[in-house]
């Protein structure tokens, strides 16, 4: 038997005795990973700074940021909100005729093939948001390290799977392979349920494709690429220095190798910010960027935008090769709307790395209609204004935004991501394959499914639809009788059964 | 300009109109909906009778069923719990560091295509379940009217869009189109979000393939094949009459054209139903088949189940052809496990008719894993049971079912569908090719994306999300401080506040 295929057989067993398991030790497994993982730093975060050139207080913060987010899900695992479940008392008197008891149940969808992310090799990496989240649904991970980290990917592994296992889960709730034909076959192998990628278009859509063609296809949720366009109205435009010094800061960090920089920074004609960036630019180091690929499409990128026709430079940037990598200083580069339109075949993708392109705007009330048409498909978009902007078109401009984008910000920037229950990273196409996001608590109904359970004894209903409700989560419950009322606009009838805050526990 | 190209214009400007009416206003043109179709029942269901031959006491119960559908989306809107409202107060105190107010909210993906099915020209069609969701998700739907039911669709659909429109919704909220080639056609522009599909494993399949390889790939929900096993314990299967009475009363309704057809009986070695059973088919009177295609496919999956070895007949049931179409009699043939798993490539596949496979099993401690290897994915499974039954393999036969569909009954029959906030009718392919439910208010789900608003200001929030609840929905708040306690298993420390019962309405 060959690593891989041992891999996905106990992914496949341990999905069943996962699916058995009760929250709370699920949860204090989730926890102990995050323990494990923080007692671990001082010998993480420096394989982490080799392996990826990323600073260390930014790893340091990303790590934290990782645990955070595996207590947050433990967390919602002991909730249990997030099992959405719905029980329809037996009814004589149903509209339809007599019904039975009828109850639902949000249930883990099995096994989840997670292929890791480059540019977080923490937070979107084998112990990452998407890990997190099927693990928290009850799903066992079979994670494909990114090349990028690989020593790094293996010691997160090792520790995650070690505290998981001592915490109780079974043998294979959480799995390393490595290698990109090992990828493939087990995005293929039919013990996969679902699959979760974060990395660029271009093989984000070849994976989506293959997870469709299977004889059973299955969900892919990708998250692929993202230009994050901001928006500067006229009003909240005039403050030069430190609006430049925020762009180039969002622009530069992590050398611009973030989902959410903000590739496009609109401003209206004659804003004169070149002088304010081309300063702030100076100010920020050399960064590494993180591998061969990324370095040689940014290169591309790069070239291909400082090649378009109508397009000046602000700050040109420097890439230089070293026998440890590439580093980059950012690249700003100024055109017109008129330009940008012009040139969109140039201009529009996403460079991954420090690069921005400010366009110049002639009219606000152009911006909704260049939100639709140029950017169908983001993780976010921003709007600067001032307070009690008297820009006529932003209720527009913000409609038109949250309809191309997962995150619609007014002020602030876009790169930092809050891991809470109301974040939303994912978007329209290109941002996301098929929706849902990939940060924050809602992250984990990608790996649920439901089931109902009809007429069904106590004794044989998962803990979760029992009546007595060992678990202690919320339960909604639509009375008998209550159809009888529906088209009259008072409500489904339901209501929600809140847990007791003592009692038995399972 | 082509009809087709009218319809999706209308719709794509439809969804930004819709998006922005009140839900209190949405949820009375669904009402009004429903009103119009009742109003025209005595002129619809004779249509409805001619064009597809099913029976009249069945289509005026399936016409109620529509438009308690249309009511009760009605009352999910105004509810306003489907939108997952969650607000994070703006937190200096968050332990990743001070984060701005963060608020998520569920908005309509945009224009629904909706290839209707043949089986249920009222529930799965013109103004069916997928329809009534994505109308309630605030998305105007095209629906692809199936060939089955022509002039019922025109009919339909002029009711339903006359309705919307007096009710105040925009021009291209309900559409039809006709034709396999419009229906293509549509899948593949760019102004279709998302699409549902009811009907065979071989359109569906092919139809999800195209919805996959679109530049813009869009989530398709197809409600494919489903053969509904049935196993009998030892303990159940001493009632022969009341049991095959049942049975073939399940099997042979709508002439078994259903979804939820039980297409396997399984029934302990020896158990004797034959003759109970043939009693029961020889009181079903013929009845006629969907459409020529329907009565085809049916042909032929029959000749293969009468012509694969080991299989006897219990009942040979007929097929007429008339000029007025096919009309069938029950079919119910007999098997070992042994043959069906020799035989599996003849047997397996659902038989869309009137017609099921009795399989007599040696032991009751293999049905889960005939379960898990023979059915691995159908909208429902069902077990009959004694009271008190000592079978020992029970529950993990329940475990097994509920991995393999999306409804587990114990006791009854799969056939009928209520439509309540607990019922799941989806299940693991090719019972749906990506999940989610098509019946039951979670069938609003699929229609919706999530999109976070992060330092919006009230004044350009979406009612939904603002402080001060003009449509008086639940919203979840998470307070500041909250995060101090992840990882300690108390819960996210989100509270649901429920609005007000008085209040300003928008």
């Amino acid at each position: 038997m060959t690593d891989l295929e041992q891999a996905l057989e106990r992914a496949a067993s341990a999905a069943a005795a996962l699916s058995r398991i009760a929250p709370r030790l699920r949860a204090a497994a989730l926890v102990a990973a995050a323990d494990a993982l923080d007692a671990r730093a001082d010998e993480l975060i420096p394989v982490a700074m080799r392996e990826t050139g990323l600073a260390e207080p930014r790893l340091r913060g990303e790590l934290r940021r990782t645990t955070v987010q595996l207590r947050l899900f433990a967390e919602v695992v002991v909730d249990g909100s997030y099992l959405d479940v719905r029980i329809d008392e037996a009814d004589p008197d149903f509209v339809l005729g007599p019904r039975p008891d009828l109850r639902r149940v949000m249930e883990p969808v099995g096994p989840v093939l997670n292929f890791a992310a480059s540019n977080f090799p923490f937070a979107f990496s084998v112990a990452g948001g998407d890990t997190a989240a099927a693990l928290a649904a009850g799903c066992p991970v079979v994670v494909k390290a990114h090349p990028g980290h690989p020593e790094l990917s293996r010691r997160v592994a090792d520790a995650v799977a070690a505290a998981l296992e001592s915490a109780g889960m079974p043998v294979g709730t959480l799995q390393l392979i490595e290698g990109q034909e090992d990828g493939v076959t087990a995005l293929l192998d039919p013990r996969v349920s679902a699959a979760a990628f974060t990395g660029s278009t271009t093989a984000g859509v070849h994976l989506a494709s293959l997870a469709a063609s299977r004889p059973v296809p299955i969900p892919f949720y990708g998250e692929l690429g993202s230009v994050n366009p901001v928006f500067v109205t006229p009003s909240a435009a005039g403050e030069a220095d430190s609006l430049a010094a925020a762009f180039v800061a969002s622009v530069s960090g992590s050398a611009g190798q973030l989902c959410t920089k903000p590739g496009f920074l609109f401003v209206p004609e004659g804003a004169g910010l070149d002088a304010a960036i081309s300063r702030a630019v100076s100010d920020v180091p050399e960064h590494r960027l993180l591998h061969p690929g990324i370095a040689a499409g940014y290169r591309a990128r790069r070239d291909a935008i400082l090649g378009a026709g109508g397009v000046s430079v602000i700050a040109e940037g420097a890439i230089r090769e070293t026998d440890d990598g590439t580093y980059a200083t950012p690249t700003i580069v100024r055109t017109s709307l008129r330009t940008l339109i012009e040139e969109r075949d140039a201009l529009l993708d996403e460079a991954f790395g420090p690069l921005s392109i400010v366009v110049e705007y002639p009219d606000p009330a152009a911006l909704a209609s260049v939100a639709r048409d140029l950017f169908p498909g983001n993780l976010t978009a921003t709007v600067h204004l001032a307070e009690g902007d008297p820009e006529a078109s932003l209720p527009a401009l913000i409609d038109a935004l949250a309809r191309t984008s997962g995150r619609v910000l007014v002020g602030g920037w876009p790169t930092g991501v809050a891991v809470t229950p109301a974040m939303e990273h994912g978007g329209p196409f290109p941002a996301t394959t098929q929706g849902g996001t990939s940060v924050g608590t809602a992250a984990i109904g990608r790996f649920l499914r439901g089931v109902a359970y009809q007429g069904v004894p106590a004794a044989l209903l998962p803990p979760s639809l029992r009546d007595d409700n060992p678990w202690r989560i919320p339960q909604r419950r639509t009375p008998r009788g209550a159809s009888a009322a529906w088209g009259t606009l008072t409500g489904v009838g339901t209501s929600e059964v809140l847990p007791e805050t003592t009692g038995v526990e399972a």
